[in-house]
């Protein structure tokens, strides 16, 4: 079965909504946390559930490189590998691969690149994209893209913005897995002729749900809050919208305040790693000295970590390099980011958005220590 | 309270018991986790109950250096600290500062040795480790002893353990901590008159137990038997008897053979982090190639990682560096040894310990392929 999406309520562009799922049903706008390696890094399975997370999303490219799609494939998909029960978004390949690649490794049939491991030669095709999440077997594919970096000249990222969607098309034709969805991605950069050409062609195809991307990539935030606009407004209201690698706070509430549903990032567990926190007043880097014998709770928050650690316990598993410390900090920081889009949600269903947005920031926009 | 040991059965010398503490009465033999900087690496209390851990050790050493007794006891002690509300022993410090002490640092008054964070120079005295321990607040400290390598003469080894005797009374009498229990240790080396002499003499001090240390330090096993057969039978039946730093399987069965009613060991953490697992037919490397496809469990086993995973997820997680996998693989041997332990038990009841050591051996005592 493929996904579908269920609009419930419109606070002007903001979306309440639920995402129906071979995996269960969800509410909308989501946080999806990041499990590149088949885990949210520290994290078990019963963990995320603990903390309400819903869909979570892996690395097509890692999970290729290591342990091979094969191997998940005999498991018995994704799901069974990791021992998952809720639904898996598996991304491209392609951020990462354009990431590795030279801009003359790109070809029409697909991109040459190097192993990040190995340094080993690699091509990837948007055949080969969707072979490999089709054997992962996650609930949403996604469509290969070329992500190209902030800023690019129009002709450059004309010429790419219409090979993404060729490439669009053949994924589309080669995909092959009736259980598992599949989105399109609007690109054209920070031009809005191109975002709305690139948004219409796409919407043609008729994917599951559709992705604005390319944001996040080096543009400001206006350019970013802008590349949504000239994009959203072409995409269906039948259909889920994700950005693609959004996790700050302040973007989560611009991108919910012109419509998209869902978001995913690295940012809390990478955080996490840094001993840095999310808090209801900013961010703060647990390392610092001031929290030697702070005996006081993280944040006012209902997570794990919250009801049963200190600043000064977690201060001194980080700086003691304990791991237990990063996974204390990891369950924190995504429940921070899920119980932003909880509210979020509560704020849509009572016609609050903008006045919810408002008050998180006149707490949240204080100064950061880190 | 101090503590108090209950024996309830013997099987020949072997001793099944009862360890009432201020966190709760729990059964002897048992294994206690190493939890050497306010916690047992990746692990949260709520995991070590789920395997039925009891008693952990927490290493006094690392504790002074971070975050340091004093935050530990304005928490309001190291329970508090770590959020554990089982029962804790933390050693005396002195094996980790023999470690980096030299010969001509040890004085009659204490230890001079180099940190290893900073290599700063500190000083340990008898009476300084009692004075952390006491504000760590754990429900067991240890005396403070000369721990000698092996093999070391006998003058050199009589010197000193009878330098240990005069710490132990020089820490008792600093001793001031009315809920917390205090051990003496039973020094001697491979000489069985040094060890007789150690053991009359710590008893006559009147300890709430008695540990048999200078055990694991280069000797070969049947020297290690040989000490514990010394020193034991000195030991007063109604204290618990600990073993320090013992964890191999075959090695926990010779000490309850023995008489032995604690083990501490960082061996299953350590095993872990470096892809090895106890089995019941003996350790394993997760790492090998052979179980990139093995979709089976780890073992025989009610843990939650064999409840959930198979050989080659963690297998995965461990080559790709994914710090679940030590947690996984943690989870497990600490289990393994928790439940070698819970049959050792059974087998002491049921008058059969020696049948239930050779069965687990001819099970167990398989190739290694580590």
């Amino acid at each position: 079965m493929k996904i579908k999406y269920e609009l419930l309520t419109n606070d002007d562009r903001a979306r309440y909504g639920k995402l129906h799922t071979n995996h269960g049903t969800f509410e909308t706008p989501m946080f999806m946390p990041v499990g590149t390696l088949a885990n949210v890094k520290t994290l078990t399975p019963e963990e995320l559930k603990a903390i309400n997370s819903a869909v979570i999303l892996s690395n097509t490219y890692h999970l290729w490189l290591r342990p091979g799609e094969d191997v998940v494939a005999k498991a018995g998909g994704l799901h069974k590998f990791m021992n998952y029960d809720g639904p898996i978004l598996t991304d491209s390949g392609g951020f990462q691969v354009f990431s590795l690649a030279k801009k003359n490794d790109i070809t029409e049939e697909g991109v040459y690149f190097k192993s990040h491991i190995d340094g080993k030669k690699l091509f990837l095709t948007p055949e080969k994209s969707m072979e490999i999440q089709n054997k992962l077997d996650s609930d949403i594919a996604m469509s290969f893209d070329e992500c190209i970096p902030y800023p690019a000249t129009y002709e450059y990222t004309k010429a790419s913005m219409e090979r993404t969607l060729r490439w669009a098309k053949r994924g589309k034709e080669a995909f092959n897995n009736e259980n598992q969805s599949l989105f399109g991605i609007v690109q054209g950069g920070a031009y809005p002729d191109l975002r709305k050409l690139s948004a219409l062609e796409t919407v043609k195809m008729d994917f599951d749900g559709y992705s604005i991307g390319g944001t996040s990539v080096g543009e400001g935030k206006d350019v970013m809050y802008q590349m949504i606009d000239d994009a959203i407004k072409y995409l269906p209201e039948d259909k889920p919208r994700y950005l693609m690698g959004v996790g700050e706070p302040f973007d989560i509430l611009e991108g919910v305040e012109r419509g998209i549903d869902m978001f995913d990032c690295v940012l809390p567990t990478r955080l996490a790693r840094h001993g840095n926190a999310f808090t209801r007043h900013g961010k703060i880097n647990l390392k610092n000295a001031k929290y030697k014998e702070d005996f006081t709770s993280l944040d006012d928050c209902d997570c794990y970590t919250c009801q049963n650690y200190t600043k000064a316990y977690i201060r001194h598993l980080l700086v003691a390099k304990e791991s237990l410390g990063g996974r204390l900090l990891s369950i924190h920081n995504i429940r921070f980011l899920i119980k932003l889009t909880e509210e979020i949600r509560e704020a849509i269903k009572a016609n609050r958005f903008l006045e919810y947005k408002k008050e998180f920031f006149k707490v949240y926009g204080g100064e950061e220590d880190d």
